[in-house]
């Protein structure tokens, strides 16, 4: 493939685990909240209520720990103990400073990458989290710089390619979820490619096939590399 | 003054109000707890609870959200009636829905220097709110973009000079905050002014006077346009 000047790589879930310890997360949430409510039911309220709130807060952990406190208030129907608020803030705190596990191959693409193209990390979370992951990974060297975009709908890319100043055809985006990091890229005209991860958050998914020139579906980060040849 | 390229602009107290809209919240969250302790000892332990919290939630409302809850249970000792939890929550996102309100003189001086350098906004905090305050303000049109930093200390601003391949002489940094937005730019080699606001946060004072070079402290936002010459 010629013409790419920038690859970008989302990051929770295509570098390294993310949503495996938000799962973890709603676990200890729905156990918590057991005596007022089915896990089924608490996992609804949950998801709701963090829709509702997304305008509001965007994407990240510390909206994801105030949606656990106001869902626990609406499923407790405003009589759980004050104690269970200060559980839910430790989850939170916990979730926070979960180790980075980097996934399958990662390390060794960036390395075979590095330095052909501009490599940015393209995420929606919170900045400071994802700065602290992205440090902590040990794969911050590989990166020209990380971008915090606040969505990733197709105005959202427009901005990130009108800030790198190169055109949506030079720009490759590689991540694990079809809806935020590959239709949009798609409908602006870049390339992507889906790698995709065993969890993904209801949010996140679609029910339709991708079929695109400028998209291939790949079963491991490594597979790349043959894409870009 | 010549050679500079890009002007950076602090956004909360500098290009519209936001120290104020924090005020009215606390002096809402002190009323809340006005049986529990003096107006001046919540505000001691609130804002211990955001110092402690900061490495791991950072700046911004959604952060500060979570430290007014905890602050509340600490100063109840795990006593309040949840109802307040969900007035502590309401206070945030009334927070988060503030109108934009531009400071005096902002708007000429963008418009007057805009063509000229490349303009963007860095500022701290978090990224959606800042990136909805931006877009509300109806500035948005003057910045080639908006760098929303982790932290303003020296790191980070050497980081940004890299992101925006320039040189540190080459940067020019407008903010309230002289240890946010002066003391590290002027520590990297860059040029920066002060433009106080009425109210400073306790976390951003600093207790000496600043005599540099490359420093000038201003009265209004205007006064750049001068300085600039």
């Amino acid at each position: 493939m010629k013409n790419i000047k920038v690859i970008a790589f989302d990051a929770d879930d295509t570098l390294f685990i993310n949503e495996t310890y938000f799962a973890e997360t709603e676990e200890k949430f729905c156990s918590l909240m057991s005596d007022y409510l089915s896990n089924q039911g608490i996992s609804k309220e949950l998801f709701k209520v963090e829709i509702d709130n997304l305008r509001l807060y965007g994407y990240g952990i510390k909206g994801y720990i105030l949606s656990m406190i106001e869902a626990a208030m609406t499923i407790s129907n405003h009589t759980l103990p004050i104690e269970m608020i200060a559980k839910i803030i430790q989850y939170g705190k916990e979730l926070l400073e979960k180790p980075i596990v980097l996934l399958d191959g990662v390390e060794e693409t960036l390395e075979a990458l590095h330095g052909k193209y501009k490599l940015v990390v393209a995420t929606k979370g919170d900045l400071l989290d994802q700065r602290r992951k992205l440090h902590n990974s040990g794969l911050g060297h590989y990166f020209h710089h990380i971008e915090v975009m606040s969505d990733k709908q197709e105005v959202d890319y427009t901005d990130l390619i009108t800030r790198l100043e190169i055109q949506p055809s030079e720009f490759f985006m590689i991540g694990n979820s079809l809806k935020s990091d590959v239709l949009p890229v798609l409908a602006i005209g870049g390339h992507a490619v889906h790698i995709p991860f065993h969890t993904t958050w209801a949010h996140e998914k679609i029910d339709h096939k991708v079929v695109h020139a400028n998209f291939s579906a790949l079963e491991k980060i490594t597979d790349v590399l043959k894409r870009l040849e």
